[in-house]
């Protein structure tokens, strides 16, 4: 088999077993009383796989009142409105890309929301990209701030072990994406974010990117045993609403991957997955 | 006085009037129970008039779970980015614009939402633009069929006395508007939207600008007395939860009144304030 082809089972098939890993273990955590739905999707509207598709679970329970968890290996041309504008799409519109999606609205004000994604992409060039950011309901609560603390330092090891500074680096990238503009706010407590991430060591990059997916699922889990147990009230749960609110905000009005979700006329339920399971203005 | 001074005194006086007279008449529906709550704004962060203002009316009730009403009168030079993409600005950058917009959902799912805008812009040029359209949470009960029926009959009559004609290019125009392209659906069951109004006989256009005001309040005033009866169960609750994820899909990703509120950084509180209490995804 050519080696890119090697690389892109070995990526689609890491998406699929770190899926099942996250369905998992966040199914653990809900004590088995809610489980995971799954549906396939295709891209092409004929239902031939000749474009790809993806795979999209989500599970609403006690202790996640909305999980979703997104995979995806797409192929075929980029649009004709995107050509150039992607990496190695100036001089052909051929793509390939693979990758997985979470995203956790917890019920317990208590406990932070969560986003992760990872992706491989081919083009005439080819690339990691990904990240993962944690969103408490309150942005400045002492027990926030460990739980977000806890958080980096996890980020930080692993980005440090891959690169030195890198850390550094991804962190201000989340900061500066996961920004409102027109509220001149954060959207949480940030992470991690990187994108284009080509060292010329494959095997290096992937392993990289597996630890992410690792490191995301551990760390949290550990967040989730050390935040259920506390206790919230009324007021705690207006925050989450507003909190989400601005969650909402952010994914419709600025995220790159809603954009280009909705411009490449991607899956409307995978790609709106993320939005809370209830909020308001 | 100029005409045209005169003129926009005229139309920022009318679209006071009418905030006050629908501020009544919905507080009049909440039996005195609640009340609207002003807050005044000023585009200028120095907090100056000379790029003029605004005011926003919020009421939060039992009838009405969330009622805005804004008005505002701004003024000054259009953005770099916006010039030449608005009739008037291609050889200048001044503008004046005053305008009323309402968004209110109300609580019970039996009620329909509505939305209503009137505007005067001067540019170089100069022209009114406005509209006016209701989202029942069932789109396709009989009960919503009728009131919607109402609700355009009673457009049809002002379109048609200011314009042969003009009822079904607005009606079609408002079909067009409102639409999540997305989704492939209507966000409701539409109502007239024009823009770019000057027929040359500013008096005429003026008078049609208020005949909508006052149409408006009159015709949701009868819906909402007609429909408060309508009992309601957790489905409707629900389907309602849905059909206002829809409303935020649409106010955030394609509407131009919040992508040019946020380009010409306008007041964010009263851009979003269309965006439903609750809701969910």
């Amino acid at each position: 088999m050519k080696k890119i082809e090697e690389n892109k089972k070995l990526c689609s098939e890491w998406f699929e077993l770190l899926r099942n890993r996250i369905c998992q273990e966040i199914q653990g955590l809900e004590e088995g009383k809610s489980k995971f739905i799954k549906k396939k999707w295709l891209r092409d509207p004929n239902g031939s796989n000749r474009m790809g598709g993806g795979e999209m679970s989500v599970l609403r329970g006690n202790t996640f009142e909305k999980a979703g968890v997104n995979i995806s290996t797409v192929f075929g041309k980029i649009s004709k409105n995107l050509k150039g504008k992607i990496p190695g799409t100036e001089h052909s519109n051929k793509f390939w890309a693979s990758g997985i999606s979470v995203v956790i609205h917890p019920f317990s004000p208590k406990i932070p929301a969560v986003h992760m994604n990872t992706r491989y992409i081919i083009t005439k060039e080819s690339w990691f990209g990904g990240g993962m950011d944690i969103t408490p309901t309150n942005l400045k609560s002492k027990e926030s701030l460990k739980l977000a603390k806890f958080f980096h330092r996890n980020l930080e090891k692993i980005c440090e072990e891959y690169r030195k500074g890198s850390y550094k680096k991804y962190k201000k990238w989340c900061d500066d994406y996961f920004y409102l503009p027109h509220r001149d706010e954060p959207r949480g407590l940030g992470g991690i974010f990187y994108d284009y991430l080509n060292s010329k060591n494959w095997e290096n990059d992937f392993n990289f990117t597996r630890k992410v997916g690792k490191t995301f699922i551990d760390s949290y889990k550990s967040i989730v045993v050390d935040s259920k147990k506390s206790k919230w009230n009324e007021e705690d749960k207006k925050l989450q609403f507003h909190r989400r609110s601005r969650y909402t905000e952010f994914n419709l009005l600025h995220d790159r991957g809603t954009k280009f979700g909705l411009q490449t006329k991607g899956n409307i339920d995978a790609i709106l997955m993320s939005l809370p399971p209830s909020t308001g203005w």
